[in-house]
């Protein structure tokens, strides 16, 4: 694990929230940083270059899907999923766990293994921590992912306990079938939003010494102040010198008040599917382009954003092409929340650096609120 | 019309193929020249800068489908076609004729206009001569059509001679509704394929001295050597000195057919709407990238071009994204369909500049006939 180098440059004094460096193989990432999502070594409308223009330092791809299409063995013929997809910087696969339980039809559940039916063609398929960890490093990317257990927001308790042992169990075989020493492989707390259950599952996972630790099993439905809750309790007991990713979060205030927390690493797929969806973050809350207010209107989506659909073109242009069903409609806009999301940590970033985080955010709820 | 002219380098001294310049109010476009087809102010999926990077020069857009959205109105409050769509670039419109007679509900037809329903909401809307230069004068376009009369390829010979007579009357109607004198207004030659009738309106057309002349009701279903045969007689009757365009054509090899007959512009949606549909034009003729020969090839799609699609990816990325539905593969195949037209104009240009035309056709066609 050579490869890997994470310096944190600045810990804010009145908040555990962070700014630093992390190294991989592909390039440094500076933290807190956003990964766009590329779910099948696309992100979706967007080449890299444009993609590249917005900010983005690293992105990310899901194991499940890229298994099934066109097939890990595929991507490593190919050159492994950067040359593949041409994206030069750094990539993290996730596992496929959570799609196993979230997307494919899910049959049998052992310590041993997850056999499932898959979700295009409703064939049998297995997952293991092995199977995982094979799987991931035929993609390649520089950060990967143990397989967990990530059990529904509303589990019993009693589930949520086997669901974060097994999570342990399976995080030390992955740790032990990884072969490649050119992948970061993290493990993932699980827990739901129980202090005990977090506590429990990262007590068995930092003796394993991963290189980084993600916080996964939210965003899974729970309320926002039960995830903010649930990093309050949860990211003190990871390592300080380490790298933290809160997987699949969020929202641009789930996002800040994770960064408050301690998180450094986010990944979420709400920039792009909204932006699809017509709905655009802006500086002053969310935007609706289908909206007829829009129709003769010549301002530009977001005057602070310095990104093509902002600074080449009106919001009549953008309203148009969403009614007309237009493909640039969703590039545009899934290219503009992209950057929108990329200058939030990037400002946040600043913010730690110049010990203002707690007023930035601040500053920020208020003026997002003041529209919604 | 001091904003245009159009100047030949070169005609070919065995054919009737000529290379050219013409000057518009938004640059200069060499000739022969394909434009990319942008619809509704947009060509598919690609943003200006990509389109340009392709090697084109000058785009489409159609005004019965700007007229209905979002409305020569907005479009003409937005600045206008060029700042509306971010093109700067020299635009073309068409006059909205060939859409009635095509996708609307035609309801009836005289002398003085055509009464339709609108494809989007049954709405009863009329075109007239007036009202089409008057939407294109909204619109802003650097070339504009005279409204003409688009039968039916396979008419009775009495519907086709009324509908050239119409076309003229018309072209005489537009001419004197031009109010702007910085925007190109072409007349279209009509008359099927019957050479007394292409004549006729060559004839009715030519002494009203438009700057350029196009050839219209070609390529509805007619045998392509029967297209040809039409461009035989038709082309003669049309001014040496002025642009001459093939409106709605066509496969690279009517291209050929057409350049060497003495055409200088064209359009067509085939590059874009192929592209979406995972079929490429390729030097070595077309590829269907769904085709599973292609999920392990790691060859470029077409080695002998320069795109992003042929100098980035794999045949196996491109049909990975078909196969996933991935907005990237119909993004990457239009590029590469518009920038294989464009060398096509290209290096016909370069051949009518050094005389070889007559050569280059006839390998180009032996090249891509071996392949299909």
């Amino acid at each position: 694990m050579t490869h890997f180098a994470f310096h944190l440059d600045a810990t804010d004094t009145e908040t555990a929230a962070r700014a630093g460096r992390w190294e991989t193989p592909h390039g440094v990432v500076d933290t807190p940083a956003f990964m766009p999502v590329g779910t099948l070594a696309t992100v979706k409308g967007l080449l890299p270059e444009q993609l590249k223009a917005t900010g983005a330092q690293m992105v990310l791809s899901n194991t499940y899907h890229l298994a099934l299409r066109p097939g890990s063995d595929i991507v490593k013929e190919m050159g492994g999923l950067h040359k593949f997809m041409d994206w030069e910087g750094p990539i993290l696969t996730d596992s496929g766990g959570f799609q196993v339980f979230s997307l494919a039809g899910l049959r049998k559940l052992t310590d041993e293994k997850a056999v499932f039916r898959s979700h295009i063609d409703g064939s049998l398929l297995e997952l293991s921590p092995e199977k995982a960890v094979k799987i991931q490093e035929d993609l390649g990317a520089d950060c990967i992912m143990c397989l967990d257990e990530c059990p529904p927001a509303n589990d019993v308790p009693e589930k949520i306990k086997a669901a974060v042992d097994r999570t342990t169990l399976w995080a030390k075989r992955c740790r032990d079938a990884q072969v490649r020493d050119d992948q970061a492989l993290f493990g993932i707390v699980q827990g739901g939003i129980s202090e005990e259950m977090r506590t429990r599952s990262a007590e068995g996972l930092v003796p394993l010494g991963f290189p980084g630790y993600a916080v996964g099993g939210l965003s899974v439905g729970e309320a926002p102040v039960d995830m903010y809750r649930t990093l309050d309790f949860t990211v003190p007991h990871l390592p300080v010198e380490k790298p933290r990713y809160l997987m699949g979060v969020g929202r641009p205030e789930d996002i800040l008040e994770a960064v408050y927390r301690g998180i450094d690493l986010f990944d979420c797929v709400l920039p792009t599917r909204n932006g699809r969806n017509a709905m655009a973050f802006t500086s002053d809350g969310p935007v609706r382009l289908r909206n007829a207010v829009h129709q003769r209107d010549e301002r530009p989506l977001d005057p602070e954003c310095d990104c093509t659909a902002c600074t080449r073109y009106s919001r009549a242009y953008l309203r148009h092409l969403f009614i007309a069903k237009e493909m640039l409609g969703g590039i545009l806009l899934s290219l503009h929340n992209i950057a929108f999301y990329q200058k939030l940590v990037r400002d946040l970033r600043n913010a730690v650096n110049s010990g203002t985080v707690a007023q930035f955010r601040a500053n920020q709820l208020a003026r997002w609120q003041a529209q919604s």
